[in-house]
């Protein structure tokens, strides 16, 4: 068993993420989560695009996020993912959010897996079990 | 031909939707504006979603905003909308946007009909032709 | 001790909120929690509004959603508030969002008082302690 | 009077920017909008949150979008911007969204200088004239 898989995205702050506050507001860390969830995927040699026209979907149970220090318009941040368990009908992500050497925040998501078809639970599509894996360092 | 009937709504303001300029972010009024518009589908008889699931769309081809004073976290703001052009395959919305006396904003959109089994335009369905002429006022 | 205070909202699903997989997109939910929290804050006597312009934030460092079941355009859902635990410096709330008799989504956010003027955590502003005291249940 | 400069950008779909329909509610284009103009007014040699800093904003006085085709999750798009009007108290934007070959949507923003402490209307800052006339190409 290896380490984990981690991809890093840069995600400049859009002034319409920010709040009267003048930080980001906290709704949209698990957006970046997303787009870092995504880029990690991608690394499987599957988008996620491409895994949902085949028929499958990653569905969102749980979503959890801490934060240290606001993001601010003009910052562009680092925000990593990668798989931190893995199960066959469930995945768990973590994240962090970065500004240079600052850690902002850090997040966990708890995700099962659809079939479209049924709309209804279902094991991870063979054809991810090995890349995804993989990507989970197991 | 008489008046147009128009949908009111109150809309309080999210603190998710303010920026640090300390007003709603110009972004969220097209976002009213489809509350707004939802309302007024609903006294067709049909509410927008069933018209969806009946295969229709009224797909958005174009949206103007313009902005006279900024909405604030703390404010409920009242934002009406009416038909002002309604022909076969397209219908063309404005809306208000109200904090008491005060306009803030007004708008408009320009949406046309789409099947949803063919992704193309098409006429407003048999169904909604009087309703939606009735709301138009014409 | 008696039991908290709850805050009862409605909600609208908007057409924006939803994703293409046809439900409210995961990160909506705190967006919603943010607006039952502000009728909470509402019946201490104090619009949140008004905490804020008298020089106090409270600001949140940590966010937890569970999913239970997607909401969907065209509903209208009801989340509740309320106060789980209260400190000098810390609050922590809790949620629920309901579609009638079935629970979608339940959730925590946990705050720190946050002086405006120094950007630094500070103790429950003293003309709060009270209302906020009743509100919490304690 | 020569061309005016265009900053373009890339972007990438975001899950949480598509919709029911499949692809990106419209009302997120003019977020994408702010982001290629930060990087026109970079060009400028001030970044846009340095000049808020400085006590100045650009405030939206009008935002309108036409939409010719959708944008969808898995899409990386370019966005451009520039300005096609400038007097000496506000400036007028214009945008482009392209996926490749296909223009996906058109848009232009007109905006007003505000003065951060008086909160009013005011002539472009002295400092700006000349780097925002050479990015308008006049």
């Amino acid at each position: 068993m290896s380490e984990p898989a981690r991809a890093e995205i840069e995600v400049e702050v859009r002034y319409a993420e920010t709040d009267q506050m003048g930080v980001v507001h906290h709704a949209n860390y698990p957006v970046w989560f997303e787009l870092a969830r995504t880029a990690l995927c991608r690394r499987s040699g599957f988008d996620y695009a491409t895994i949902e026209e085949n028929g499958h979907l990653l569905m969102v149970t749980r979503c959890a996020v801490e934060y240290r220090a606001g993001a601010r318009y003009g910052d562009t941040v680092t925000v990593n993912a990668c798989i931190r368990r893995m199960q066959s009908r469930t995945i768990n992500f973590e994240y962090e959010v970065w500004r240079e050497e600052e850690l902002l925040a850090t997040g966990s998501t708890d995700h099962v897996w659809i079939s479209r078809s049924t709309s209804r639970p279902c094991r991870i599509p063979e054809y991810l079990r090995e890349p995804f894996s993989q990507l989970a360092g197991c």
